[in-house]
């Protein structure tokens, strides 16, 4: 069976990714949940995974570090990692792996924080433009293929990269227009999704680093993150 | 066939990816050279790639706007694209989608500009950590799949994407050890490297952002570069 490290499941915006699509798919697999250690986390996932990162999979002798690679190493198993149809697959691919190297302003600024809701100061001309294009990207799937979800009926690898923007969208009320936003609400109606966030939301550790980043960008209006007793 | 967008040879790293893999397997395609346009590249290359970036391949009427999904779009009628044996291919995935992800430092600080030799200011720690991981990562690929390539006998798409800091190592004369250094010469003699960096250097459109970088991060000493007559 497959094992997945995970971090913090508030903050860690990369576990989400393959935990959400095997969970979504119903790939069975064993998580391995290592929380983030305050200046110590590179040291620790060094451990399991050779960039000191997660998500990492590991499947008997075979470790995969990285959460695209992942997809496509799973996908080898399950082809409904996918969407079925060539032309679909291909913006599927395209568009997985915008995400994978891109839209740093809204990764940066928007850091995930799921059991948060937060006022942002400002919408800087780099998250504008993360925005727009992020409203731009899920319209034409959805237009092209026919929705729910990006490339059509069956929920793939490209929902499942877009879950975190999802998670950040509520979190930061991001303006990302009705038909992005309904799209958004789709998502994290997904039972997976449901799960990721009340157990996001009853960690009661906290990574100080992740924390720090909010009352930079914004006010906290609420949070539904459980305390420690 | 397949039409492969690329930018300037002497500077786009992204580029050089996809063109080097297609070339070096001897995959056919239609190369279409849009250079950079100070200050208006993205509505230039918007024109054609939905993210106004290149590397951009068009196939018919599907098109593949990132270097990993073309990457596996061609992966899929070409499987020599990867290795053939399945913990090489999950390797080679994970450390190809590392280098899409990853590596900011070496990105950043040393941007590609395959005519130009230069002398750093300094090495930063950031940096000096990217280069421990290159020569890490390559170290264990080159022993564990027994070279002379990543992943053993055949070039395949993880070369490809290490093919940027080949040039790299070249024109900082970055400090990797000799063994990674033994790698990227191997990669810098390659027929297809040999022609992109002949026809990089023979670029005389320079492009004012990408060398407006260079002055910032240490001294050239030396410029092999055409000029416009």
């Amino acid at each position: 069976m497959y094992a997945l490290y995970i971090a913090n499941k508030n903050y860690s915006s990369w576990s989400l990714r393959p935990w959400v699509l095997l969970k979504a798919l119903g790939i069975a697999f064993e998580e391995r949940f290592v929380p983030f250690l305050e200046g110590e986390t590179y040291e620790a996932f060094r451990k399991f995974s050779p960039t000191g990162l997660v998500p990492c999979l590991v499947d008997g002798d075979v470790t995969v570090w990285d959460s695209l690679a992942i997809t496509e190493y799973v996908a080898e198993d399950h082809p409904n990692v996918w969407p079925a149809d060539r032309t679909a697959r291909a913006w599927a691919r395209s568009a997985t792996a915008e995400m994978h190297s891109g839209f740093f302003a809204l990764r940066n600024i928007c850091g995930m924080n799921v059991g948060l809701r937060v006022t942002l100061n400002e919408v800087s001309p780099a998250l504008a433009r993360d925005q727009a294009r992020i409203e731009e990207l899920w319209s034409e799937g959805l237009k092209r293929f026919g929705g729910p979800f990006l490339t059509g009926e069956r929920f793939t690898a490209v929902d499942a990269f877009f879950c975190p923007v999802a998670f950040r969208i509520q979190t930061y009320g991001l303006d990302v227009g009705p038909e992005a936003k309904a799209y958004a609400e789709r998502l994290l109606n997904l039972p997976a999704m449901q799960q990721w966030y009340a157990e996001g939301i009853a960690e009661t550790l906290r990574d100080q680093p992740h924390d720090a980043e909010v009352p930079l960008v914004g006010t906290v209006t609420a949070d539904y993150r459980a305390v420690a007793k």
